[in-house]
């Protein structure tokens, strides 16, 4: 599908050999979807994303099922993908979501934390902190149980309600989720209102202050169009891990079929061009999301989908 | 429209103060629609654009009306708008072009270059050297009477026939047209295909060889995604001239109501997070846009005007 040689692979100085690419289009890409997609198609996708490369796929959410009614399936959809040979973390916003993930043999979990009060009152009933302590003893009990826990950081550049969000708040909130024992945060920007500068800024105070650069996932929306640009600010400042959803999946409040997420065959298509390995087969990728939003109903926000697609 | 204080202002070091926008959405973006778009709103779109805060507004082309049929009403058009206090450069590619645009006064002229011999057959119907040659008493002729000359460039870094363009094959071109005497370069990637890197690799190789930066624009488009963060390499070697088109405007020729050129509202929102002075206003360019999208009866494909008309 890709055209002949393009892009063309040509590195700029600084960025690192390889990265990560955490895929969470089967999690964070389809909360939102309105139908119910089937526990077999989720399966399905997950195992189609495996297949073209990605290595780490965050696959489902053990939140109470009233919260988020299309992730309901948990226990039905784990068992159908842990034996693909890739990371499948989970997302688990209490101890009785990591009491079901923990039985079903998960033992990569993720907890989701807010920089902002309004957010943690809007998306989880609490503040900040009482955020944060409900989250220690489920970070506790997955390191005890051996596992590994990332810590979503919402809001960390803006915030639909305050506007912009001070650095040093966020860097509190990340220091929190690191001394209660995370492996790794993503710092998201979850209005997509980030910029270049803004990027660095933030990601300099947090590996000035001791906070190691491999620890630091960045998690940019495209609601803006910034979602690149901001990547590659990061990849200059050594960030390796960037979360991405498959095809552009996960809605944005605003706007009807367009553009939360940064879709992973957009960042593929970065960097392959910088010659940046990442393990993806781009086709295979874009086969994959065509496919997905033909079970979606509605065509990929992703414009790499959508050239690539277009030229078959 | 805009969220209050954001995007926050958070320079990074190593930009430019000040980027110069060339806005194409009147010439470039429209000259591929189908249906003819009145020159009434021609000229009000103009004007609007000139009332949010742009300073260099390419007005249309004085092409043979058989090739470009949109643009035929170049003689009606350039008169309406002649008065505004901004300028206003027109495509001419061929003697006959320039004199009627210099029968109307127009002293900004632009001309039309390929890199790849296949794309200068599609569009030219000649070799490149052969366009290089039609161009030459052009831009002779324009600069002895007072002109400022613009080259644009096709398919600097790839080209749907050929592949990826070698750099050495690019660097020939550009030196032609600035021998002939061109004030200005756009570096086009016409197909969206570029990368960071490919962009570093070219402007360093022309740099290099002594040719000014100041005199080099870039041209992106965000077939794939990568317009933004092409365009963020490019300010890093200090590009200050950015092309790019209101709203998106510029049919992508793989896909409905997506994404050609560059949308001028997702630059501004980047040069602004990033503290960069461009005089736009973005709320007035953004309610031009969705003014514009209403003319041409679809919704404009930039993600920052959709963002922000959806939050109106």
């Amino acid at each position: 599908m890709t055209a002949q040689g393009l892009p063309m692979a040509v590195p700029s100085a600084g960025l690192p050999a390889r990265v990560r690419i955490h895929e969470v289009g089967a999690r964070d890409g389809l909360q939102n979807e309105k139908a119910t997609v089937p526990t077999e198609v989720k399966a399905e996708f997950i195992r189609r994303l495996a297949d073209a490369g990605l290595t780490t796929i965050e696959a489902t959410s053990f939140v109470h099922p009233e919260w988020v009614p299309q992730l309901a399936d948990a226990e039905q959809l784990f068992p159908q993908i842990s034996d693909l040979p890739v990371a499948l973390p989970v997302l688990v916003p209490n101890e009785r979501g990591l009491d079901r993930a923990l039985a079903l043999g998960a033992r990569r979990v993720a907890v989701f934390a807010s920089a902002t009060e309004s957010f943690a009152k809007a998306n989880l009933n609490r503040t900040v902190d009482e955020a944060l302590a409900m989250f220690e003893p489920v970070v506790g009990r997955a390191k005890a149980e051996g596992g590994h826990v990332r810590g979503y950081l919402s809001m960390c550049f803006g915030d639909p309600w305050e506007g912009p969000v001070p650095i040093p708040q966020v860097v509190r909130v990340c220091r929190a989720l690191l001394d209660m024992g995370c492996d790794e945060l993503s710092l998201g920007d979850t209005i997509g209102v980030a910029t270049p500068g803004h990027v660095e800024a933030l990601l300099t105070e947090l590996t000035g202050r001791g906070t190691p650069v491999d620890t630091l996932a960045v998690h940019f929306h495209d609601t803006y169009g910034q979602a690149l640009a901001n990547t590659l600010a990061a990849l200059r400042l050594g960030v390796t891990t960037v979360d991405a959803s498959a095809g552009g999946l996960g809605g944005c409040p605003y706007a009807k079929s367009a553009t939360g997420n940064l879709a992973t065959e957009d960042l593929v298509w970065m960097l392959r061009g910088l010659g940046i390995d990442t393990g993806v087969d781009l086709d295979r990728l874009t086969a994959t999301s065509v496919w997905m939003a033909g079970q979606l109903g509605r065509p990929s926000p992703s414009r790499t989908v959508r050239a690539l697609s277009h030229q078959e």
